[in-house]
């Protein structure tokens, strides 16, 4: 296997996820600062020109970030980061999905909208006078979570792929906006205390930043 | 089981699912137009104020169709709609995410912001002035879905969660907006043709519109 990774959340999702289970797989860095995922050789390897992408031994791509986590834990169920029965399997993508819909995908259209407008190319439509809405949206997802949590984890006692993307998304804000994301939100910033104190978590942000 | 489910395409795929899964689970139908998701018995049912949400018979409450879907596949494995391998399994999901991200995300925003702004509620927050950007931003998604599809489904020649959920959605534009959503997308077009054949698609959208 080979893992397509670049800067940005999504590829920390994956590295995060990977070094969890204790697992080895090569890497090949995509320059997204440059365009890179934009050009002929990855567009012929991820069609969506975006990172990550595992590409298996037969040669099949995977690419977004929860089809490769799922992929992956299929492959290595232990430790379970989606579950260990299809209540918890499911469980976990319901609070992936809504980590998803609340927070990371108006975060992310916010950025590109607004911080990133000049940087994005032609392949996203940027829709500048959507850009504080879309931030003030993704502050509502936040505080919806917050309203949520009633365990250490979003999954209540376990630790799942929907944490690992919350974090990832959750710490890239300060790139592109100065200030604590978590301001106001004590429950969730102490949920981050016991993330990053993982010690796969800990050692997969260290690498690189973002 | 019961699933709670109502207008919209998101209940529309999790009935086709079920349908084509050959399974028989309970309704309960949720007004929508009345509100009836974002009152207090419901919200103690599912806390995001949608549907579906599917509640297991020890109480569990699984929320998100993907998540439902997962949880039903493992249930009941044939016909597979995610797939018979993990390969398969993550392919599925890279297209569902494909589907979910490129179109379904930004269509069903551009309803809250435009046609249905006046009726979504204050748990939604309104941005008329993205209504526009992001409806073209869904019809770059079709037009990329478009350019993808190269075999009879999104999969290949695997029909899957993600055709329902394409299908669901590109269903339901015409009860908000006047003309056909497929025009001048030849394969989508076919591909359509193909899904809503199916006896299993076609008698889930003859009960009730949309």
């Amino acid at each position: 296997m080979k893992l397509y990774q670049s800067l940005g959340p999504n590829p920390m999702v994956a590295r995060i996820f990977i070094a969890e289970k204790g697992l080895k797989v090569p890497r090949h860095q995509i320059d997204v600062m440059q365009q890179e995922s934009r050009g002929a050789d990855f567009l012929a390897i991820n069609p969506a020109g975006q990172c990550p992408a595992l590409v298996l031994d037969d040669g099949l791509v995977i690419s977004e970030t929860t089809a490769i986590c799922h992929y992956l834990e299929e492959l290595q169920p232990d430790p379970p980061l989606f579950g260990r029965t299809p209540a918890e399997r499911a469980e976990t993508l319901m609070w992936s999905r809504r980590v998803t819909l609340q927070f990371t995908e108006p975060l992310t259209r916010s950025f590109y909208y607004g911080e990133l407008a000049g940087m994005v190319g032609d392949h996203i439509r940027v829709i500048p006078e959507g850009a504080e809405g879309l931030k003030a949206t993704a502050q509502d997802g936040l505080e919806w979570l917050e309203s949520q949590l009633s365990g250490d984890f979003l999954a209540g006692s376990r630790f799942t792929l929907a944490d690992i993307q919350l974090l990832a998304f959750v710490n890239f804000i300060p790139f592109l906006r100065p200030g604590e994301p978590l301001e106001g939100l004590p429950k969730l910033f102490a949920w981050r205390g016991r993330v990053v104190s993982r010690p796969a978590v800990a050692s997969t942000m260290a690498e690189d930043q973002p």
